[in-house]
């Protein structure tokens, strides 16, 4: 036995790959997996793989990753999460008479995670080799991220040429992601008693300048790949004062810089930096900083992945986990049924029809 | 019996008022008296008063206003209150080696009150008509201070030409005092993810003009009664931001304006409504607003006693009640034994030299 025994483990759960993306989708569903515990959906999802033979099969921790070992000149990556946010009274799984498929997960990303599925079980002689990969705890902090722990661990794994997240996108291709950074901007100044405010030195008046450069800021666009990405550069928390009757020695603000992936963390920290540097700011303390990643939609994989699902390919405002793939040097895109917007929601759902049409298309471009 | 016995009442103490001023301040230490358990020490007084027959006695609640009756043509209040903040370990009163009495309350303010009772005790035929008033609550909120409540239910007690209020202030006079406005001044915008920040209005970027004009603005100096105000506009507090990847649509800043007395609230306010008037407030709130007061310096009155006490008045900067006899159309000044600097301190103290000075003067203004 590779796993001890566990009187409070639930009963295996079986996945039967030859359901449809969308009755599949259902199953997925109702096997919960809250982030923390996707055991047991690891458990079906790397046994149900382990069964079809043109695969290898990976694992750790809750982490599954399958392959073909084909030896084509190309390689891509399908990766998903398995986890969801929490329960909200919506499961099990429900189809209505629309053919809309309603609960927990249907939208993010278990309908994304049934696609990746299906292309395993049914495309055996692929035209270019294939990574499926299966992760747990994307809907937590950074640190707990299973494909963050699999880049550590064995970064060989997720070596491909390209990279679709199946993440719900509507049916559009999302290239890369901006890259965001949050710095706090301290001020500093003497207290005294506001009746004698000019035996003190006003922290908040001090923020002034940092306000202004702000308020004139004109943030870039670029445009990468043929995507347009808008920068933005804003205030996102202020605070100052000791109380009502003190002039105040001290006043933060908490700036957001998201910046286009054609910069590298230094450059954009060294950026914001230039931007208040004769602001008066007493201390610059990074709060937190996450790269951007480059579409790479020049790449020959990524050109015929777009001619192959159609469309307009749009560029990924927030920050997502192509970027943990970009800073692998593997280019990677967003691509999943469900509309994004759906996520996270107590009325989560999915159409039928959006996770059979984004089977269709990923079967088109990978010659199945 | 005027009032119902108590199970728990104190024992009633007596005051002798032969004693001298600084001997008196140690017994009016001795009887504890935190805001808003003034009566024991409000019956004391009381009865010390009673027994003076030029004197006649009122009292509303547990405030004392004892008054002579001459028909002279002038009137001067001696006032003071009877509270003191709450007992730090610094009861009972204690004389060291050198003349200096330790104790809650010996500078704050029951060395003043001990000087009112001498003079009350042995001035019977001043040269003005004196009105002597005792009240409690002075150091907690506006709205408890017995003074208000005097104001409010007798304002025919408190009639005359000027006022000394016995609070500490190292023996020197100190006129009028300041007015003070706090003004909070909102500013709006509109949410978005941060990722998105164009389509939001960023408030805190909105608060720019704001912290400009305060920055930039030049406070007036103001000469009344040759003695010279500074005004001071300063914000006191910021506040703004919904989260670390949201586009805020409020922001707050706190504006405190301490304005010279020859401004009255309506001005006062106007003021700030002017600074601010294009610099986009979507709202202003007034927070708290008390007025100044005039110094009253030039009043035969208070000529005679600036003569008297000697020394060269300097402004109060901050809000005392002796705004409340200005707005009753009485100018007042604070004139006082102790260093206002050891007040609220564990460890108060007063030296019995600078209560017995306090009382010298006085009784010389008043021809005793």
């Amino acid at each position: 036995m590779e796993r001890p025994a566990s009187g409070t483990a639930a009963p295996r759960q079986r996945l039967d790959l030859g359901l449809d993306a969308a009755a599949l989708t259902a199953r997925l569903v109702d096997i919960p997996s809250v982030s923390g515990t996707e055991e047991p959906l690891a458990d079906a999802v790397a046994e149900a793989l382990a069964g079809l033979d043109w695969l290898r099969v990976d694992r750790f921790g809750n982490n599954v990753v399958a392959r073909t070992e084909l030896g084509l000149d190309q390689r891509v990556v399908l990766a998903g999460h398995l986890d969801t946010v929490p329960v909200a009274d919506n499961l099990p799984s429900r189809l209505d008479d629309e053919g809309v498929l309603w609960g927990l997960g249907t939208c993010d990303m278990k309908s994304g995670v049934a696609v990746q599925l299906r292309i395993a079980a049914t495309v055996p002689r692929p035209n270019r080799d294939l990574t499926f990969v299966f992760y747990d705890n994307e809907e937590v902090e950074a640190e707990r991220n299973g494909l963050g722990w699999l880049a550590a661990a064995h970064p060989d794994w997720l070596e491909a040429d390209f990279a679709v997240l199946l993440e719900p996108s509507d049916g559009q291709v999302e290239g890369g992601c901006q890259g965001t950074l949050r710095v706090l901007l301290r001020m500093a100044g003497q207290r005294a008693h506001s009746a004698r405010s000019w035996m003190g030195v006003n922290a908040i008046h001090a923020a002034a300048p940092v306000l202004e450069r702000l308020a004139d800021y004109r943030p870039r666009r670029v445009e990468i790949d043929g995507l347009e990405y808008r920068e933005g550069l804003n205030a996102v928390g202020i605070t100052g004062g000791v109380a009502g009757n003190v002039i105040p020695d001290a006043c933060q603000v908490t700036v957001n810089y998201r910046y286009a992936p054609d910069l590298d963390q230094e450059r954009a920290l060294a950026h914001v930096h230039e931007v208040f540097a004769d602001c008066g700011v007493a201390e610059f303390v990074v709060d937190d900083h996450s790269p951007g990643a480059l579409p790479g939609l020049s790449h020959p994989a990524a050109r015929a992945f777009l001619e192959a699902v159609g469309g307009q390919p749009c560029p990924k405002f927030g920050w997502t986990d192509v970027s943990r793939f970009s800073a692998l040097g593997v280019p990677a895109v967003n691509y999943g049924p469900g509309d994004p917007s759906l996520a996270h929601r107590q009325d989560e759902r999915v159409s039928t029809e959006s996770v059979l049409a984004c089977e269709r298309r990923l079967r088109a471009w990978l010659g199945g």
